[in-house]
């Protein structure tokens, strides 16, 4: 039977997936345990694996799928999501994704493969694309500052709460929310206000204002969630003559044609620009912005894209304002945001690009058209539209007693609309929408042959006079340069070609698990199955998502052992803050709300303490040992010290230092005993996968960072995903939806929402999904050994040249390791950043630098780095180090050297030349490491730019030179 | 009325595309209007173009689609191709293209708007992939030399067999074709053998070589059509003791697990590459080769690629023996090959690189253990497989008076099998085969509850074990260092990065039309409903391509003025061939035979010589005048003079030399009055859509290069497509299919197929067809018209630095401008070649060089080069001619000097640095046009390369040199 069956498995590709994503073949892998002196991969988990920790069941997954095979059940599951026509609007609509965008930006490695910018002059093409986001949510919206995106809308809307409370000048603890808002975004606030002590309070804020006590701010929706466009201008005088702060969220294709909040005053401004040609995606990702005055920008969460000059004085991008937020200021931190939407950011601004003011301005005319139309239509119907005098897409209708009909008849004729109440429902046109869908929505509601060119011609105008938009917006020429298809495929081959991304070399970014992005695993993103759903469809129709969801779910609860799994946090970050709140519902639950203090180890990432900070907790730091494990003793002091308030253990697990500790189940079970529940952040959970389960480990509670460990490509910044698993005791208190119910069978006492939509970033799950399938349960231990194997054999084949930080007992490291480069520091002067920018002159893009301990390096070379690639590193490193020793003797110069410099753009290394070592040094160090990338600009001076805070585009001249 | 739907209007997006598709914006048009002073682009046809040729009649197509219906359009198409299970075989086969080839090759604009590599040195990229194909076609087929690829497998035959008479040492004109070969084959060197006096016989080759005179030559099929896998070697021997050449049809997967056809002993070897990795697309396009022994390949038809060397001595590709092919031989060219199938044989070449030797030899191991199982599990079902004793993937069974039921039967069921006679059918296993399929086969043949495991164990092994392959194979290095996706993505990266394609800058080739390859009018091919189909598949099953055909010939006859339209044309050479053709067929059915002169003017194109020889004509060549035209007494003159044998005027209009000539319709009525027939070279139909008809004009016939006018990309020298349209009294006569008919209902009298597939390289129609209809009517008429105001445009600016060699009456250009060297070289020694390789220091592709006149360049910018990319390749000429002057005036030595030593690769820049001018001035000569392009070698010495001819890989270390 076994041996039949192993004749028929030849016949089948199911398990080849495991050989193209692993990066070292067979033959290397034993080439790269000989030089560790090993024999097999199950003696290197032997020996680096503390035995404690290892789990006892192999993982019990379905039977491992061919690439086709995995695709075929992908499109099984995407025909299962009904093509709808869907007007239910609620910051969600149907929009076109330019073909040259869709094929260039979004299904194209050179852009989904980049990591997060930190490395500034190997990113100048993204940073660029982001510098034309802000610019264009600056313009659109009347503000002067704007963040390089945030994760939704209703996350923004947190944001500025939060924000808002920080710079506001009254010491309130009100926030107001006009209760015609989004209802996700009511109670993603609710959720977010509830642990940091903020009273909110939805309603009508005018009356508000008049008859209640000064609030710190308020949030205005323009236009109204119900579609209503009122002049939002007295409210927001009312608010400023109050000391409040006015917060509008609104919609980028109204600012078209209506005055942008900006005009009316508005302090701080929000919104989704999804509508801007990214695809509903059945919730996300999309792109969120948060745009402010120019006096509040140094407040701003997130990260905000700024311009500075290189070494030669030539203006060049950089992230501007990230180090100041979470990494440093950790619970002092004024948010946890840590992933953007980049890759959506940058389609956004693209679509912006493509389309032009005039283009814009077309298209928000046509949608408002529609609306009008369909308005005009009704008049003698009996159906009313409720705010005929200003609306822009989104009519809300009084049909009383009959609006479920209408409703339920129209979702038969496949269109869906908003249902409301009884006599209430709503409905939002956009860019998809058409004459057609007009003329067969009156039909359906009872009105005989509309005629369409009457109706066009007398389409009721919806935009008050006063309203209308009378300034100019998006006339930097970068948004009138690249209107022919040809311009703007140049465009964004010459951004591309600009920024070093996997498909060209290795990413080793420590924590980060920078791997492959296979094409199989990317293609059903764009599918119409998946790409095309409204959030908000009822259920009925999303058979194939729902099938989804359960599949993954069940293999996440697997591997990590936990019993179920909440896919709503869209991040990382909000993984984390879910994962705490539901801890503390938990003790609340059981009437220990007092339970607040947060055990975080020095050595974790900064998110952890922002994150329990936002969960309204104390955070309580335990200190580590030399080899960078928790210090057990202080730990048991610290647990003691507060065991009556004790809420939980934030712990990394194997450790940022990249160690698996020998003791985490001590740890777990000291926590446990004083009545604390463990996190584990996941961060480093590809050393775990099939080796270890962190719910095993003693977990309560633990984030996934599907964008690390399960192949959801970085993006540039982002998407990310960062599903939480809970044990059975929390399942009750995971994050649920206002608008789509989770899991209607559950019984709820839920955290509420973190997210806007019910399962976040629900298009680009199938990307997980994939992996898992085509890896199977041997593929998916196989990568985390060959993961471990490949950081092990990078530190030994670095050892010689820089002392290794942290390794385990057995001398081994976990996924990652740590140089050190202080000593050199110490003797040469050169440090990290130095041997940072100098990788690039080689062709790489740097490690982690100076994390979790300064002047280091932290190598994660993952599984899917073949050995060749392995290879060019070490080989880059040591000649590095090299060049290094020159300077130990002086034989070179210690300020003028090609560390010093580094990196070195054409131009500079084309131009004079006085440097005291040659072109050739500076451009091809190595011969055999030649595969150039040639960095479009030079050393960026970090400190000019946070004099000089230019967040917008530059003007005409100096954006030409620095594009060139 | 007409208000109405200009409102409603307003809410379409239809007629947008055409701003994407034109590359200067209605203002820039306005800038060029005026620059040549000249107030509209009606002024400008009223001027540019003669009023005697202008149709009266405003094209009639369709109301213009918007990108987004375009699309919906042609999904609703492809949804009614019926997916089926194709078993057809006979040449196609299932196969799966992996996904990091699919989306960063075949949906990759880098690649595949790359035009053919002429300029070898922005062109290393697809250059190295070539000649990975063909040293994959000879490792495979065991042969010495291979080329870089043909149309499809059946004209591969037919180029054989014409090469094998050329190179054979016996002079007989007898071909005998192996019995057991695909009928298309047979067919298509039939039609090919009927001009060229060659008589083929059908049979079995060893009797027909022992009864029966010698041959020259004659074909095998190892496999044969049929599966049967017999030993070949005594045929063969027995061939070379009769003097005749051995040419064998192979299959590259069987040679995996078979002896090759070269250890057998075949001095020609031709075949498809289809099924590695390239979809069946319902006939094409794929690429074929065509391989030889080493003392013949200077007789290879098409192109070959070899190594050579560059400046400095590194090594570097290019084109090795296509100079002495049809540009230069013209009517004594060995064949009318021209464009190859590029983007198809690269793909090819990477899944042999993807998968390597072992992964192929698994592939095959496969297919070949389906088809021993079902053999195996046929035993005792009274159907009797006819070549137990040898096969490969394909079985012909036996079911006496029950064959056509069990075809039926198995339609019926979604499998498509191969119908042979009332007793015989045949079935094909391929790489999407499943041993699930096996079983289902089984059962619809009556076999009960078939096991497959027991079939698994069992399966008949059809290779006999003297024929089982023992040499090595795909031993080079590249086929082994590019297994994991993360290497491949960088490998394909890499490459890609080399070139210099249409995403990055313009390619300003006359004659060749580099337009805009929008992601819309490529999307669908790609989509499975194209890309599946088989092209055997019963027709009642292809509803849709029957609709985009039908829809197609349409358009293409209302554009081209004629009656009919023949898709099968696969490259513009073939569509020549057939034209002509067809004219001899209607002479011949007129009892005109012995018309057999073709007029050709001395401007044309070289490939019209040696299609017209191909078709059996005899050449006279026609004068032109010092303005480029015809020389119309000439004309005259050899018309009378041949008047009773005069078959056919072939003429380009507009003219090769960019002009319209007045005086068109007296040409066509001079041969019409003599009884001769016009055929019109379509290559400059972009000059003419939407303004003239080559039917009205007095054409009979014209191809039209759907690759050039109707924005098939160029693929990096192929695919191509070259329909014909004809004038009703031609239609009969249009090429049909021995397979599937191509239109039941005609009455024929074909001249046969030109082509394997019955409607070409149907797959990539859609993209001309979206482009048809996304453009309208009015908006091909404006791209005409904007692509006559470019070339003018760019005549008038260059005009004060060259001089415009040829205009028309009114001082205009037509679609391209032709400026003269000649004076340059004369006075300082730069060459038209000095200047291509110059532009490529600026970042231009170079246009057209020294054709159709010695020492010039024609440049054809079209309609789709936005103004600022035309004004920065002006600047980049007016500078180039800037250096010209400072040679001319001996500020600058005229050996030592940028053109001369031009291009510069960046290690040459950054070495030693001896040159009469700096650095700067070599690699960024003019700041304004930075944008900068690095070729990856220097100047390549085509001298060297044709004195040492090295057309497969060369050996690791010279290759690492040269990759890097």
């Amino acid at each position: 039977m076994t041996a039949g069956r192993s004749i028929l498995a030849e016949l089948s590709e199911a398990g080849a997936f495991v050989h193209r994503h692993i990066g070292p073949s067979d033959a290397d892998i034993g080439r790269m345990l000989a030089a560790l002196g090993l024999s097999s991969l199950e003696e290197l988990i032997d020996r680096a694996v503390p035995r404690s920790i290892r789990s006892e069941r192999p993982l019990d997954l379905p039977p491992v799928l061919s690439e086709v095979e995995a695709l075929a059940e992908l499109q099984r599951m995407a025909s299962r999501n009904a093509r709808r026509v869907s007007l239910i609007g609620m910051g969600y609509y149907g929009t076109i994704t330019p073909g040259v965008i869709l094929r260039n930006v979004l299904e194209n490695p050179g852009w989904y493969t980049a990591y997060t910018p930190y490395q500034a002059e190997i990113s100048q093409g993204r940073l660029e694309a982001l510098l034309v986001w802000q610019q264009m949510v600056c313009d659109l919206t009347g503000m002067e500052v704007a963040n390089a995106s945030l994760l939704d809308e209703a996350t923004a809307a947190a944001e500025a709460m939060t924000m808002a409370r920080r710079v506001g000048r009254i010491s309130s603890r009100l926030f107001l929310v006009d209760r015609d808002t989004h209802p996700q975004t009511i109670a993603v606030i609710e959720t977010r206000s509830r642990p940091l002590g903020i009273e909110v309070v939805v309603g009508g804020v005018a009356e508000l204002l008049e008859r209640g006590p000064a609030p710190f701010a308020a949030l205005l929706s323009y236009p109204g969630s119900s579609g209503a466009l009122v002049d939002i201008g007295p409210i927001v005088r009312r608010l400023h003559e109050r000391g409040a702060l006015a917060i509008v969220a609104t919609d980028l294709l109204s600012c078209c044609l209506a005055t942008p909040p900006g005009e009316h005053g508005a302090d701080l401004v929000v919104g989704s620009a999804q509508r801007f040609g990214v695809p509903m995606g059945y919730g996300g990702p999309h792109a969120a912005f948060l745009a402010c005055r120019d006096v509040h920008k140094r407040q701003l969460p997130g990260r905000l894209i700024g311009v500075s000059i290189d070494s030669r004085g030539k203006p060049a991008y950089r992230m501007a304002l990230q180090t100041r937020e979470q990494h440093i200021r950790r619970d002092k931190a004024t948010s946890n945001i840590c992933t953007a939407q980049v890759l959506l950011a940058v389609i956004a601004a693209f679509y912006a690009v493509y389309h032009g003011p005039e283009g814009l301005v077309r298209i928000a005319r046509r949608v408002h058209r529609l609306a009008g139309m369909l308005a005009l239509g009704l008049e003698g119907s009996g159906i009313e539209v409720v705010d005929r005098a200003g609306f822009f897409d989104t009519l809300t209708l009084q049909a009383p007693g009959r609006a479920a009909a209408l409703v339920q008849k129209a979702a038969e004729a496949g269109i869906d609309l908003r249902p409301i109440d009884s006599d209430r429902l709503a409905l939002s046109f956009d860019e998809t929408s058409t004459p057609e869908v007009v003329e067969r929505l009156l039909r359906l509601f009872g009105v005989d042959r509309p005629d369409l060119e009457t109706l066009a011609r007398g389409a009721l105008e919806g935009i008050p006079a006063p309203l209308r938009r009378r300034s100019a917006f998006l006339s930097h020429p970068v948004f009138s340069e690249h209107r022919s298809e040809t311009q703007m495929l140049r465009y964004l081959r010459r951004l591309q070609d600009k920024d070093l991304a996997l498909d060209r070399a290795m990413i080793p970014l420590g924590s980060c698990t920078m791997k492959l992005n296979a094409t199989s695993e990317m293609r059903p993103v764009t599918w119409p199955g998946f790409a095309e759903p409204h959030p908000f469809t009822p259920r009925e129709h999303m058979a194939g998502y729902a099938e989804l969801f359960r599949s993954l779910e069940a293999f996440l609860c697997e591997i990590t052992g936990f019993a179920a799994v909440s896919l709503q946090p869209n991040a990382g970050s909000q993984g984390e803050y879910a994962g705490l709140l539901v801890i503390r519902a938990w003790h609340a639950s059981r009437g220990e709300a007092h339970r607040t203090v947060c055990l975080i180890p020095a050595s974790a990432h900064g998110t952890n303490p922002a994150s329990a900070v936002m969960a309204g907790m104390e955070v309580v730091v335990v200190g580590c040992d030399t080899h960078g494990n928790v210090d057990i003793d202080d730990l048991r002091a610290k647990a003691d010290e507060h065991r009556d308030r004790l809420a939980a253990l934030m712990v990394t697990y194997p450790s940022t230092h990249g160690v698996f500790e020998e003791r985490i189940k001590d740890i777990c079970a000291i926590v446990h005993e004083r009545g604390g529940q463990v996190y584990i952040d996941g961060a480093n959970l590809n050393a775990l996968v099939g080796i270890a389960r962190p719910a095993e480990l003693g977990a309560d509670v633990c984030h996934m960072n599907l964008h690390k460990t399960f192949c959801i490509p970085h993006g540039g910044g982002g998407p990310g995903v960062g599903p939480i698993g809970v044990a059975a005791h929390l399942v009750p208190f995971l994050p649920d939806h206002p608008v789509v119910p989770v899991d209607p069978e559950r019984h709820w006492r839920s955290v509420g929402p973190v997210a806007a939509a019910p399962w976040g970033s629900a298009s680009i799950l199938p990307i997980s999904w994939a992996y898992i399938r085509m890896m199977g349960a041997e593929g998916l231990r196989k990568a985390t050994s060959v993961a471990i194997l490949a950081a092990n054999y990078v530190a030994r084949r670095l050892a010689p040249h820089y002392p290794i930080v942290y390794s385990g007992a057995g001398g081994f490291v976990a996924h990652e390791c740590i140089i050190d480069l202080r000593p050199i520091k110490a003797a040469t002067g050169v440090t990290a950043e130095d041997v940072a920018k100098r990788l690039i002159d080689y062709g790489f893009h740097a490690p982690t630098m100076s994390w979790p301990v300064p002047e280091t390096m932290m190598i994660e070379p993952t599984e899917s780095e073949p050995l060749p690639e392995l290879d060019r590193f070490c080989a880059a490193m040591i000649a590095i180090r090299e060049e290094i020793r020159a300077i130990e003797q002086g034989r070179m110069d210690r300020l003028d050297n090609p560390l010093k410099n580094a990196p070195h753009p054409a131009e500079q290394v084309l131009g004079d030349w006085s440097r005291s070592y040659s072109r050739t040094v500076a451009a091809f160090p190595v011969a055999e490491l030649r595969r150039k990338y040639w960095p479009p600009v030079g050393r960026i001076d970090n400190a000019y730019g946070d004099r000089h805070l230019v967040c917008s585009c530059p003007p005409l001249e100096s954006y030409r030179r620095a594009a060139e």
